[in-house]
């Protein structure tokens, strides 16, 4: 019972805020739409920050799984880190897609140690990690230096797509491409 | 007189979001910092919106200006590319530097059409102008499609700032320079 009211928080909150934005959804409204009266909320999270964090937390990976090939895929590693710009540039200018919900929250929190930023960060980490990983595999000189600068593409490529509300064009992963090229 | 109260509230409305965010910060609030009546905040702007569209529009270039070398500094076109990012690189990590404006605004809006993203995107478009200004003047064989991916490595590397906390520790320019060695 209390794990139902919770989830659809978490969902909710996920939804409305990836919409919205954090600041702009109040408790009132997302325990309206959620169902869920404000006491309920406060008894599972003491904070809206700590919802705001947990929703991330619970509704990130499946975001996350999204952009990644299947772990059988015949692909090679520098398919594999193709795969997810490819991924980028198709969702970018499709209806409901605001771009990175871990950017998103870290810009709009303004703060590195706000919680939501902190989990923010641990799937943004795990991205570059993927980078890295994959770049290893490939036999690039410096697959660390590679993921990041990867991962600065990658978000970059998203905000662009929220700013301009149009498709990327593809310019995500030519931007990666041509990284890929020289590393 | 109407012109001080104009520039006062325009001026406190770009260092509160900027520093902030723009939902979190009230009108309440807004105008008590700057010492202004709700009131007269109305009469100058028929809404918040267009209060956050013009603080960008007015406090943009000097924004701006800090990233771009003198015109008549002794520098080559791809020197000058590469002086952008060594700015944000600089910048990156310093207390007060919470990324970039245009980028926060949008990602906060949510909204390619709200009156700040436009403004915004504008201010963008300028940078990736730059860009291929200096692109076509070293004789790059595609000046609009690099300053497209100058542009995406600018906003990814200072989200990747503002998610962090500290310093990029030269990755913007890295990036930059990696693309710039392929174009």
């Amino acid at each position: 019972m209390t794990s139902t009211t919770r989830d659809r928080l978490l969902r909710t909150a996920a939804d409305l805020f990836y919409r919205e934005g954090v600041a702009p959804v109040g408790v009132e409204r997302l325990c309206q739409t959620a169902g869920v009266s404000k006491r309920s909320m406060y008894q599972l999270f003491a904070t809206k920050e700590d919802l705001v964090a947990e929703s991330l937390r619970v509704h990130g990976p499946a975001i996350v799984t999204g952009y990644f090939p299947a772990a059988d895929a015949d692909l090679t590693p520098r398919d594999r880190i193709r795969y997810v710009f490819e991924c980028l540039d198709e969702q970018s200018g499709t209806p409901g897609f605001h771009g990175c919900p871990f950017v998103n929250t870290a810009v709009e929190t303004r703060d590195p140690d706000h919680p939501a930023t902190v989990v923010a960060r641990e799937f943004k980490e795990r991205l570059t990690a993927y980078f890295a990983d994959q770049a290893r595999d490939a036999g690039f000189a410096d697959p660390e230096g590679l993921a990041i600068q990867l991962t600065i593409v990658f978000d970059g490529a998203a905000v662009r797509a929220v700013m301009r509300g149009t498709s990327l064009d593809g310019a995500a992963t030519r931007t990666a491409e041509a990284l890929l090229s020289v590393a």
